[in-house]
């Protein structure tokens, strides 16, 4: 078998080993700081030592499932805690495709460049479905691709690339239509806490025994490499399901970064995330009038931490990025990394207060 | 696909619910403690905090990656940090099945559990070489199952269960076997530090394209729940191969855990080392001169943590195994979870001070 793993890593070496100064708009890591009980929470794990040490419950920490079972308002018996959102949606996707009827996986191009690598691993086909040019999802373009063979439809929101947000009417049409279909809907919340239009619409809200959330700390709490986010499976016998293939993947999750995720959560305040929701809100800002004064065509994200720009005439390639960070310095990603649909594209990560910097610096060179 | 799940978990479960006192002999988690250098690793990590707190490398810290390449002389881009030993055996197992003839898996009977179900989820077909009744593997009985169809041969050493440690001439004779047949070698070595017979070899001593090796910390660092292995792969080629499925499934290994790793191999003394072996060394003299005394059969461990034992007329059942744990109050593992060979056998952990009262209660049981 062969399958493709993505990129970035790659252009953030390139990135890394450049002798110049480079701003970084490749990565998704948050740049404005975890809230003070991540810390706290570790320091105080540090010093238990001893039993605590040792493996977590497969499944994890009891607490850390009740906590989140209790804010979605679900059974602590749907959730399983993983190794990021990453491992979360590889057993969402695994039992997509092993559970449910055929091996299709319906993705939407542009798409998270992990997803089609992940849908091959496991033994699926990736079909695409377009979105619109503004990243916005038409429920009726993805019914026109649904097939017996079609086990999972896959959707990302607030959208990694695009921003988009998909709303209460389309949520609710996707999970008519993989109810209809017979088919698993994976709905990947990673950016569930970066929507600043108050549209974003958990598919959570929707009862449906079809329908997989997953979500994650990484951004949340800015905490990438802390390996923590979890599942919202659709009975408890599939979170078991998934439990197994997560224990024989991995055995079990990560103690340290559960004990310190618990711990934050019970300590964060809400104005940490509307704080980093409105710096961010105003980097787009910033991001967006200076692309609009360049004359460039873009996303306009209604959340995430993305945005897509074409530049009239400069393709979405690898080359043309790495042009960029050698002769703009400035490192983002090529649009053609997404999917078909977004060759004369580039993707910018907002995760730097370099932004005006940054846009001085694309002005100059386009 | 079905493939089943190890059921360690379940009975730690219902030794953990039982509403008496019960020695727990089921857990491979380490007693003794860990060397302070991991909590101090950990204290120092949780204050560094922005990037430090992101998305680690996905192949691992480079430092931790030199500093294990240089303990075995091998190169640096041949090592993949894992989120355990599990995830390195997924890694290897995958690789095996992928990228070598066949896809048929060579297990040893008995088996550590988890081996099987990660094959069969690999889509990979498990088959079995007996050892002999005192753990050891004949190499003869290895090649008369070799076929065209064997991708991978997977050994443990220290074992689990039986705690034979295989010596120079096994493991030079099976590198010479999955050479001869074009299979790849999976030699399990995450009880390395635990040899208490002089006599382990580490398949690395072989330069060979057809071995790789997995190691983990946690048991040698008594950090079962830190999540940190790694793979020693043939080649870089092999080793990016692991490193995409790794990243595929995961994303990237765990950062706070690496770090204190990190941190505690470079402020632990070797002392340390031999003092949990000493200490393991006298409960398996303890637990081998009570179960003679009983008149039990048993293995005789050279390494490891475990020990099977064999009570005339009691099978290796987890009925039994319950009313052990019922009744007697000691909790084990049943024999008839490592493979046909040893349905009458039950497996003993040494994780635990209280071995002469075990052994007092086993004696009084039976």
């Amino acid at each position: 078998m062969d399958y493709n793993a993505p990129e970035f890593f790659d252009l953030m070496d390139y990135t890394a080993n450049a002798d110049h100064d480079v701003i970084d708009m490749v990565s998704g890591n948050p740049d404005w700081g975890s809230p003070p009980g991540v810390s706290e929470g570790l320091h105080e794990y540090a010093d238990l030592g001893g039993d605590e040490f040792q493996y977590p419950p497969t499944e994890g920490l009891l607490e850390l499932r009740e906590t989140v079972a209790e804010e979605h308002g679900v059974s602590t018996d749907r959730i399983v805690i993983t190794v990021g959102g990453g491992e979360a949606n590889y057993l969402a996707m695994a039992l997509g495709i092993e559970r449910w009827p055929g091996t299709d996986a319906l993705l939407t191009d542009p798409v998270y460049p992990y997803y089609p690598g992940k849908i091959q691993m496991l033994g699926g086909t990736d079909r695409y479905v377009r979105a619109e040019v503004d990243g916005r999802l038409d429920p009726d373009a993805v019914r026109a691709r649904m097939t017996d063979e079609t086990a999972l439809v896959v959707v990302n929101s607030p959208n990694n690339p695009t921003g988009a947000v998909y709303g209460e009417s389309t949520m609710s049409e996707l999970v008519d239509i993989v109810e209809e279909y017979d088919a698993l809907l994976l709905s990947d919340e990673a950016y569930d806490h970066f929507d600043f239009s108050g549209r974003f619409t958990s598919a959570l809200e929707y009862d449906s025994d079809h329908v997989v959330v997953t979500k994650s700390f990484s951004k949340t709490l800015a905490i990438t490499g802390f390996r923590v986010g979890y599942g919202v499976f659709p009975s408890a016998a599939l979170a078991d399901a998934a439990r197994d293939r997560h224990m024989l993947t991995l055995t079990a999750g990560v103690r340290p970064s559960q004990h310190a995720v618990l711990y934050a959560l019970r300590s964060t305040a809400p104005e940490y995330h509307e704080q980093s929701r409105e710096l961010l809100a105003e980097r787009f800002e910033t991001f967006t009038e200076a692309l609009d004064a360049m004359g460039a065509e873009h996303t306009s994200p209604d959340g995430g931490f993305y945005i897509m720009a074409r530049f009239d005439g400069y393709q979405g390639s690898t080359e043309n990025v790495k042009r960029l960070i050698d002769e703009a310095g400035v490192a983002c990603m090529p649009g053609d990394g997404f999917g078909d649909s977004r060759t004369d594209w580039l993707r910018f990560a907002l995760m730097t207060p370099r932004i005006e910097e940054a846009a001085d610096r694309l002005a100059a060179f386009f």
